[in-house]
């Protein structure tokens, strides 16, 4: 358990650290084989990018670093429970085991609620917040068609 | 309905050449006052990053052109329902309208199965195919405390 432990405080610690550099209070590190190959903090005010969580920024990280862009084997910790978006990047990424240490609850307490997400993912798509709109067009299906013809396609 | 065609057709357009420049069949488009501000296909496979789907990459082109991290008032246009990933990048960024072609159904028929990560989404935490595993530290709700404490944070 003690490097579990290791991991997690080291995820804490870069939260702090973040927001002492102007970013939000989560962080996160990606560890394989006892080594930890990549770690940030979340950067959506410092980079302008909405995308750019703590688990985000640490699974691009840890893809350029191995060059490839599946990471089983790997480990990821993170200071805080991964929202929607970060845990379906953990999914297309094929990380093996996830640890955090706050939850959602104490997530929210603070400000961060995901839940709204959490919500919004369940509902039926007419059902949403945000309108999402099915469009009726001819080529709905040529991409896939493309592809399934396609002979030098990398699977992913 | 016509500029809602000529985006949505557009996507398409770019998910097709996407598949002849080496990616997946994926493409999307953001616009702004009737114009397009981003767009790309999915380079997952090209850029060896998992979370770089069409819908992620637009988002982020479209932030970085724009200097923000929120993209209130854009709509996004996809050739493919965005997957949870993207669904949740669309609400951490604020779009306002989501437009889209293929249903995750017809991209499961094409072997991109999105919804074992809407099933595991919905899950309790110590019931998904991955384990996310809960650790109780002393230092658990440090970052937020000092995030709560710093004065010259941004808000997002």
């Amino acid at each position: 358990m003690d490097k579990h432990l290791t991991h997690i405080n080291e995820a804490i610690r870069l939260a702090v650290e973040n927001v002492c550099n102007g970013g939000g209070p989560f962080g996160a590190v990606i560890v394989k084989d006892g080594e930890i190959i990549a770690c940030s903090g979340n950067t959506v005010t410092q980079t302008n990018d909405p995308t750019a969580h703590a688990e985000v920024n640490a699974i691009r990280e840890a893809c350029r670093r191995l060059e490839t862009f599946h990471l089983e084997g790997c480990a990821i910790y993170s200071s805080c429970e991964p929202c929607p978006m970060c845990l379906s990047a953990i999914y297309w990424a094929r990380i093996s085991e996830v640890y955090y240490a706050a939850t959602r609850e104490d997530a929210a307490e603070s400000g961060f609620d995901d839940s709204l997400i959490y919500d919004e993912i369940a509902k039926p798509v007419g059902k949403r917040f945000i309108p999402f709109i099915e469009m009726k067009v001819d080529e709905t299906t040529k991409p896939f068609r493309i592809w399934q013809e396609y002979e030098d396609k990398t699977r992913y």
